[in-house]
């Protein structure tokens, strides 16, 4: 609950200068190994989900694939700053994520966004929350 | 208010099977010409804010583009149905973007995701609604 209210909180001051400065905006891609597919997208589905489910800082974890050529994986992942994103880095559900797929990955970009609208975001969230 | 309730009632089935299905999750890439970057980025957002807004259909339009190459755009487009997406297209806000960025835009690639984890969205909203 507390977390949940310094999670609004930080999403409501989204729309101000200095926590959008301070967000941290990535869009990963990722090619898989075919030969792994099945299991990697099973790793990454409980990473993905205890990132949001327990740390505040995580506002999105949001995975997806190729339609048309699965083995290419898409991340949207949004934190709140860049000490959001370090700790992330520390939890046993990362570091789990990182060792078990190591070898099925074939490329790996990080790619730093920058948001061209964050009323949009915020547009978003609010639509779906009143 | 009304259009309110009826996204908040899609968004709580988006975890069905159905509601999954129907959905559409777009990746956009668009690759710009530099000379005309700050003038597209102003029409974009114009676009996508309008569409947020008015259209109960579209739950995400969010545009980036990459901070290194910022001439790279990409945008997280999340429809509720292809009814939806069709509706959009005919906008009077999407056909004046198409029209005014036509010449703008170097290349343009419209990939179909699919989403690896549903609930993970449902989090997402829930815990800046909770």
């Amino acid at each position: 609950m507390k977390k949940s209210l310094i999670l609004l909180l930080i999403f409501f001051s989204i729309g101000s200068i200095n926590a959008q400065d301070k967000m941290i905006v990535r869009l990963t891609e990722i090619e898989i190994d075919s030969n792994f597919l099945k299991e990697y997208i099973e790793i990454l589905k409980e990473e993905s989900s205890a990132s949001v489910e327990i740390e505040p800082g995580v506002i999105s974890i949001f995975p997806m694939f190729e339609k048309d050529n699965p083995t290419q994986i898409r991340i949207l992942e949004i934190y709140v700053n860049k000490e959001a994103y370090e700790s992330h880095l520390k939890t046993p559900h990362f570091q789990k994520y990182k060792s078990t797929t190591l070898n099925m990955v074939k490329a790996l970009r990080l790619i730093d966004m920058s948001v061209i609208d964050p009323a949009t975001m915020k547009e978003i969230f609010s639509k779906l929350k009143s």
